[in-house]
């Protein structure tokens, strides 16, 4: 059987709100959502969030990655503080990158969501503001005025750069509005359209179909009719420049986003926040919710040099570490296990901070098994002062799942971690 | 100390809007149920729903009737699969048929909410379609002008079904309705107008208590005065056929409701669902929520005959058993034992078939000690290859007390069930 969490989500079924951008799904927030920014204080206490990606996995021989690692520092934390189980969503649901960050930066995801185009222009390290709207592209071949391949025969990315520096040198604003495409890997790219007044209810550009003609964007609301005849024009003019080049000689696009109007976490938890990560989308998600990022090298250790150098500017910080997903998406158990043991050597880094809380888990679950995203919970782990016991002696999906904690909503991690922080106020007389 | 769990859900305070049938009861759809059907896919694995009616308890001389039991089966799928326990409707509420079965279909029983008829009509196997108005409905005795007894002498149930008959022959279609009644047990029975339009906001036609007078219904909003006019001539046009019997000569009527308007499990989760059951109440709470309802015979064995003859046709099945309910209502401990065990027998006829995800649990508790529904939440298991194994080797109230699911609204299992069935897709990018 195959579980279909590593494609989902990019379609257009399903994901209809966030492809049009719209950050409020409808669904309510949920009642902690509403009451905790009134509580929350600032302070001088320092929290340390580490999320190491796609950590939770399930059994291979009876034992998963984290039950096979070395982790004596891990186990330590485990020990002293309090264990549980997260749910990123919701049970059952597997989440994306975007959903899966947001809840443990203390916001609903079922609430706040993020346009796919968003999510694809961080990944590539774009930078999006108020008056953008961003859209993911694809090179596509286009003959006798039918697409024939809508990947373009999955041209290398070396010549997708060569394309977007040609469609950046000949287009010029249109209607307006400057025009920015950004290469992604093979036929993939973003492309960024700045004016403002621009709206993201538009219907996808791409026939979704190989032998069909060329498509346009429809406006979903009549606010967004002057965006989509940008967007129409951009989509001629890009197939004029490209024009008699033999398979990328058009382009399709889809899931139009504008910035989200997320409030920030400055805003609702009075914290001054900081990202530590060194890949583009989880800095750019951390830009979301209004995080500082400041400059990290590219290798592990340079994490916990980045914290300890910025430690005093801050009072949160996410810390990202991305190697659990990565060989979780591998498949690879083996490198999972050795990239967790290899985090466990660097926690004496954090702990010699001092953090008044430091909390370890993982945003979403990664199985070696599954190779994708999934449902499953993360382990959770608080180390603070006042965090109560439990039996729990080392850090893993099982031994969490007897923690103190219980399983619970990973949205709800930010009120602990802030609780523990003494930075929440009580509620009620 | 008594509980009223029993009785509990048949008056008219608390369940106001039930006895309307009004199928969505102002309580907002939780985030979940909101985001479900675009995560949903098709696929052709398969799921087996087992429903052990009623199946929590409490402990007699220091064991729940579960812990008793002969259970070598059940006890094999906790030890590989992941269990916990779920809460029907929320902590400390005793749930009706209804919503219990509503949550695990995978419906917020609190968004959506079933008539006290419309569930009274499906016990006695009563078809219900978007035209028709249902009521329960009680022979009574009424002696110059004043309702003497409402049950009319708990009347024997031959008795009823001989004045249904005579009702049915007598009654001709009135203000172009046709109607047909129902005999139930003793004094009960269910009456059913057909007509479009019909609206179900409507009191009780029924004084409550006795030596008052008869009552008439009355419409609750003005578009539903004609249907207040139709069974108020309906209730005379009764009394006039009765008229002359010594103790069933009229009728009372209450719990008005028309068929809800739920959305189906195929356009909810994309699934073609089949209820194997062999009574009534449950096969119409499966078509409700859009299940085929094949032929299934009386015995235990005929449930798992029913589910291999149709295994190739869904990919859904709730498979559905009674006796651990009707047992502990009786207060019958060492029946509900016997019962267990003899369900357990038939575990590998499932196992068999090799279903993709097998789950079994209980729609409500039904301790013997209190001999009706109660508030305490049910074992769970859930059998797949992507679940987590948990500490859990036995499957008991207490054991699964202590599974990797913890304690989680019985609605979230559907999600479990497609997420580990690989019919959901993932949550945002």
């Amino acid at each position: 059987m195959s579980f279909p969490g590593k494609g989902g989500g990019r379609g257009q079924v399903g994901w209809l709100d966030c492809t049009r951008g719209i950050p409020y799904s409808g669904h309510d927030m949920s009642g902690i959502d509403r009451i905790i920014s009134d509580l929350c204080v600032q302070t001088e206490s320092k929290i340390v969030l580490l999320v190491m990606d796609g950590l939770g996995d399930l059994p291979q021989d009876g034992r998963t990655p984290l039950e096979t690692a070395d982790t004596p520092h891990l186990d330590r934390l485990a020990l002293e503080g309090a264990c549980g189980l997260t749910e990123p969503v919701s049970m059952g649901i597997t989440p994306g990158s975007g959903p899966s960050h947001l809840s443990l930066f203390g916001y609903d995801p079922m609430h706040f969501q993020l346009g796919r185009g968003i999510l694809e222009a961080l990944g590539v390290d774009v930078e999006v503001g108020p008056d953008d709207l961003v859209a993911r592209g694809n090179f596509a071949t286009l003959q006798d005025g039918l697409i024939t391949d809508r990947r373009a025969g999955r041209i290398p990315t070396e010549k997708n750069r060569e394309l977007c520096r040609a469609l950046n040198q000949e287009l010029a604003p249109i209607e307006g509005a400057d025009i920015t495409v950004y290469p992604g890997k093979e036929h993939r790219f973003v492309v960024r359209f700045t004016r403002t007044g621009l709206r993201d209810a538009l219907s996808d550009a791409d026939p979704q179909k190989e032998q069909k003609p060329r498509a346009y964007t429809e406006a979903l609301q009549p606010e967004a009719q002057d965006t989509a005849a940008l967007v129409n024009a951009f989509l001629d003019r890009a197939t004029e420049i490209l024009k008699g080049r033999d398979r990328a000689n058009t382009v399709l696009l889809r899931g139009f986003a504008r910035y989200p109007d997320i409030p920030t976490m400055q805003e609702r938890f009075k914290l001054r926040p900081a990202a530590i990560a060194n890949y583009p989308m989880y800095k750019g998600l951390a830009k979301l919710v209004g995080m500082e990022v400041p400059e990290v090298g590219p290798e592990i250790s340079d994490l916990f040099s980045a914290l300890e150098s910025n430690y005093s500017e801050f009072d949160f910080f996410y810390v990202h570490f991305k190697k659990t997903d990565s060989t979780g998406e591998d498949g690879d158990f083996a490198s999972k296990t050795e990239a967790i043991s290899r985090a466990d050597t660097f926690i004496p880094r954090i702990t010699a901070l001092k953090p008044d809380v430091l909390v370890v888990t993982s945003d979403h679950s990664t199985p070696c098994g599954l190779k994708s995203h999934s449902w499953h919970p993360n382990p959770f782990l608080i180390h603070a002062e006042a965090a109560q016991p439990d039996l729990v002696s080392t850090f893993s999906e099982r031994a969490c799942s007897q923690g103190y904690l219980g399983r619970f909503p990973a949205m709800n991690a930010m009120a602990l971690m802030l609780a523990h922080g003494g930075k929440l106020k009580k509620y009620g007389a």
